[in-house]
């Protein structure tokens, strides 16, 4: 069994969330090497000392790799998942970071039979992009959910919880559509719920130069996650369609409940249904 | 004219406001009075440095007091500004703190002649209640929204403004309709959907145990403001419930085109919208 202080890693991807992981994971395996799709990009994260060596050229350093993580927007990991997968060596660990996990577990399963695959997705990142951005303490204290396969062997899943331990998360495995179905909801939702936000601002508030001095705290926390990388959130929404229009319904349904509330003003009804959701709130994060 | 140093200050409701107001005001004016429903709030108050003294009988203080804020849930507020107003020494300034201000405008026309009205909304505020979360630097660089009436004399208002600046805050003067159009979307708007989106969770997720594992930090910022006292809620969305009800019809028109979008799988369209969003957001937060 590969452990990982003896493994070569390839960090595929070198972002906020690629170049945070090779980061972490630096001094704890063999070797970090870095895949970028730019020069300067590979140049600072070695100036930066996140990786131990780099390349554009991700097809030139697959081989002999003990472990793979693709750490790049979803639908591009669907792609590399196609591209690398007949180059990986036999009991490689072929990890994704991608933030929805069904559409990739698909992906996954046409991966050569001595490839070991595992979906990732660890619940940390920021808003901002770019190694520029990247911490090798980005997840420290964060989940890292790990969704196998049926086909993924033991020994390859506790090769990735000792990775995801080795940057200081705590590993939970779940179902890829399980995963799915409650990130469409804790995830997905309020990014949207963001953007309509900031649209609606936009229109109603933004003519008055007075709305600048006055935003207010609520709205920066409630707005922050719409600023957000388009590509990766775009990616998400498109390979996460379905639970995400459920999670959007549900949600547009208790909105036009609220504003039914107020429009009747039953202050009776309206108090208890606010007063269930802070219980509700309060219980999420006691 | 009179100084804010030499003036008796009574501050009516002594919970997260009022009480944090009354500790950053001691020292800066002749004495600060707090006024609470129970003794056990004044003792408290007292104990934490908070008020120079205080007392549960509202009527017997306000006589002779340079400056009365009131500092109560927005219909308390008006009640009070009916109850007190005929007590009142010529020249008081009757200020409240009240998160809207058009209602209490209107009540404040009807004070006597010899009384100086000036509505005000300090844009800070938490998620936790009464005064054991009182700090005397709550209102330290924030913005404090200050909405004179047409009688309201410009020593008033300067008066008003020297409190403000007493406190740490900056004054911004705002017409009261003005500033409840804008407190609409930028602070109750953010609240109800805080709330929608703590119904949707606990209506798709709860059931998973795993959810509590990953609620994200997205999650918890944008509902953080779910969890805000009930009662001071309830007051603001029913005393600015035309302005609240245009907000969260505009918002459900972007929720709904952006579910659309989604729906439709027109990523053209969606990645503009999304690039658009993420670049407004980004100019309201340099």
């Amino acid at each position: 069994m590969t452990r990982l202080a003896d493994a070569r890693v390839v960090i595929v991807g070198l972002g906020l969330m690629g170049g945070s992981l090779s980061g972490a994971l630096r001094g704890r395996c063999a070797r970090v090497t870095g895949v970028a799709r730019r020069e300067e990009t590979i140049e600072s994260a070695l100036s930066r000392g996140l990786i131990d060596d780099g390349t554009t050229d991700l097809v030139s350093v697959v081989d002999g790799a003990k472990i793979v993580v693709l750490a790049t927007p979803v639908r591009t990991i669907m792609r590399q998942i196609e591209e690398i997968g007949p180059l990986l060596s036999p009991g490689c660990l072929l990890m994704d970071i991608g933030s929805t996990k069904a559409q990739i577990a698909k992906q996954m399963e046409h991966l050569p039979a001595s490839v070991e695959p595992l979906g990732g997705h660890p619940m940390c990142g920021r808003e901002v992009a770019g190694i520029a951005a990247a911490e090798a303490t980005l997840y420290r204290g964060c989940t890292f959910i790990l969704t196998p396969l049926a086909r993924t062997s033991p020994d390859a899943l506790a090769l990735g919880e000792s990775l995801v331990q080795a940057v200081g998360a705590h590993p939970l495995v779940l179902k890829p559509n399980q995963q799915d179905r409650l990130a469409a909801t804790i995830s997905h939702l309020p990014y949207l719920l963001a953007c309509a936000l900031v649209n609606t601002a936009d229109v109603l508030t933004s003519s008055d130069p007075a709305a600048w001095e006055i935003i207010a705290g609520g709205f920066r926390d409630t707005t922050r996650i719409a600023g957000s990388d388009v590509t990766m959130m775009l990616d998400i929404l498109l390979t996460n369609r379905e639970e995400v229009l459920e999670a959007l319904n549900t949600y547009r349904a208790h909105v036009r409940r609220l504003a039914q509330l107020i429009a009747s003003g039953e202050e009776k009804d309206l108090r208890q249904a606010l007063t269930t959701i802070r219980k509700l709130r309060r219980e999420m994060y006691p």
